[in-house]
């Protein structure tokens, strides 16, 4: 009997303790499975690293399943059809996956694991941004966690990254005045081309907390925190009467993942200017998806929305991206490009190579 | 010229660092002022100390102006008219106010700083507490800034306390089950008698977070916080997804004013549920007060709501008391007694003794 097409996958090691690193995934070779009624088989073009992916490797409590040794890695991942058995998908047809790709060159997955991409509207990649969790999370985190309102002082943390870059421009379009916080000068300028009206480069600042207080004078109203940490820290002295704070992630944790974190706390700080400070999670917005998404598009569209991308070639160096990101390193939004995008045209003629 | 009646107060002599001391405050003699217009004259039956006082008699900002040395200490109070320039309000009228009064033994007051006493209602310390700041702080902390509904699972810290033991009975009226966290057995025997489903004497608990998860293993989804420190700690290891918090006040905190609070901070937690935490002043809620208090009256009427007292007799008592109070010593509302109460029938016939 000859053998069946295989493919590459990245399992899960060991549970890192503090930051991964490359011996946190092992790299193995599997048969390509079969579609069965209902599902689909695509081809990876890009997949997806993303700070949660942090609390998903923990052993610790999280608010979603977590990756055990021996699984395959979760992630969301943009792909091409090679064969369908669902319904309203054809061989050639691009689609999205927020998180059930997973870490492989090939994934079957459920129809209804995934979206069709209408590749009219938006180039492959921002279907992992701007359309994807990124662009939803930014969205419900600055309009519905935090209120963000006309005229309110926004502070962004992560500004150039994934999430923030697209909520520094959507405070823009609702009226606010948007401050940026980022690692380096480099990413500040790229923060100040898509509109921040202030940014700080946390490393060239020798003191985060007087300089925040020197640009927000009248105090911060509402707060992406991406980050926690020092960021946070500084922040948190600033807050103007009733702010919002949307504690949406904790990446500069992430070398100390499980560990207690230890510093100031601010609860006076929260009670004095009566704020308002709420874990965010987007999948609690599900329902609203749509509308959200409709709109990132016609944003996206008219140009009010920009991203940058950092985009790793190889399927290989999947690990090697997220620590990236982990570090801090990427400019924009990062992805791993896994094969070529098809041409929009004969995409129906892809095999499995 | 005959010299005219005087009177005692306490000035704040000096702001304090860390807990206050009975050298805080210096007493000195002064006369007694004469009302104008629009004012009245009131003496003293009941002053009040309270927890929040700790913050205005620190330099730091806090959300209300605070009181400078040479001062008289602020803090509501309840009186008797001797005198009335105020329409609506005769001499023999109880009044109470929940800040202007100050610690003094006579106060002229603006009519629009006090509200008459209907005596009818609920015995006078009841208008310091239940109908009072206290009432309301519970009643909004609970049901609005906390949401608390039917079912939930409510944790109140300091829960013999004066805030404590209204939001306690307050949450069971609201169809929750109620935990409360108190510091010595007695005051825990005080909570079980007026309807907590369960109670934690901290200083009797060895491990207080191990206490909680045993008594809570469907998390908390309302947290009445009116300490900080460690219970606020062993409580946000426990959250329940969507759990709202409500940071009422932080007397554990009281004896490092000024000084930042180190410890674990929790964003990861609050991440993973989607907290809520908010700070709370129920200044805020100013404009809901009369809806609030009708309720809390029917309540007291009705005796759903009972109210424990600690009442120090004298007037050179009162930073005594104080300081009972921010060493939790207390057991119920701590009040200092300055006057006897006049008999409801023949109050008119008071004088300036």
């Amino acid at each position: 009997m000859e053998p069946g097409p295989t493919q590459r996958v990245w399992r899960l090691a060991a549970h890192p303790t503090g930051l991964p690193t490359t011996a946190t995934w092992t790299l193995e070779t599997v048969p390509v499975p079969q579609p069965r009624a209902g599902e689909i088989l695509a081809r990876a073009l890009y997949l997806d690293v993303a700070p949660y992916m942090r609390g998903r490797i923990s052993p610790q409590k999280n608010y979603a399943a977590g990756v055990k040794p021996g699984d395959v890695m979760i992630g969301g991942g943009i792909g091409v059809v090679l064969e369908s058995q669902a319904r309203g998908i054809a061989a050639g047809d691009c689609v999205v996956s927020d998180f059930a790709f997973g870490w492989r060159e090939y994934a079957v997955l459920k129809a209804q694991a995934v979206r069709r991409i209408d590749r009219a509207l938006a180039p492959l990649p921002y279907w992992m941004e701007a359309l994807g969790l990124n662009g939803l999370t930014a969205y419900f985190a600055l309009y519905d966690c935090a209120a963000a309102r006309p005229g309110d002082t926004v502070v962004i943390s992560a500004a150039a990254g994934s999430v923030g870059q697209l909520a520094g421009q959507l405070a823009r379009i609702a009226g606010c005045r948007v401050i940026g916080v980022t690692s380096r000068a480099e990413k500040a300028a790229w923060c100040r081309a898509i509109g921040y009206d202030d940014v700080l480069a946390y490393r060239d600042e020798p003191d985060l907390t007087a300089a925040l207080a020197r640009i927000c004078p009248q105090g911060v109203d509402v707060f992406i925190d991406n980050t926690a940490g020092a960021i946070h820290d500084a922040v948190l002295q600033q807050l103007a009467p009733q702010a919002r704070i949307a504690l949406v992630g904790a990446v500069s944790l992430a070398a100390r993942f499980g560990e207690p974190d230890l510093g100031p706390r601010y609860l006076r700080q929260l009670l004095i200017a009566r704020a308002t400070m709420r874990g965010f999670l987007v999948s609690d917005y599900q329902d609203r998806y749509e509308v959200a998404r409709s709109r990132l598009a016609a944003w996206v569209k008219s140009g009010q929305l920009r991203s940058r991308f950092d985009i790793l070639d190889g399927f290989e160096r999947l690990p090697e991206a997220f620590l990236r990101l982990l570090a801090s390193r990427n400019t924009g939004k990062q992805l791993v490009r896994v094969a070529p995008e098809p041409p929009a045209a004969d995409a129906g003629a892809m095999q499995i190579q």
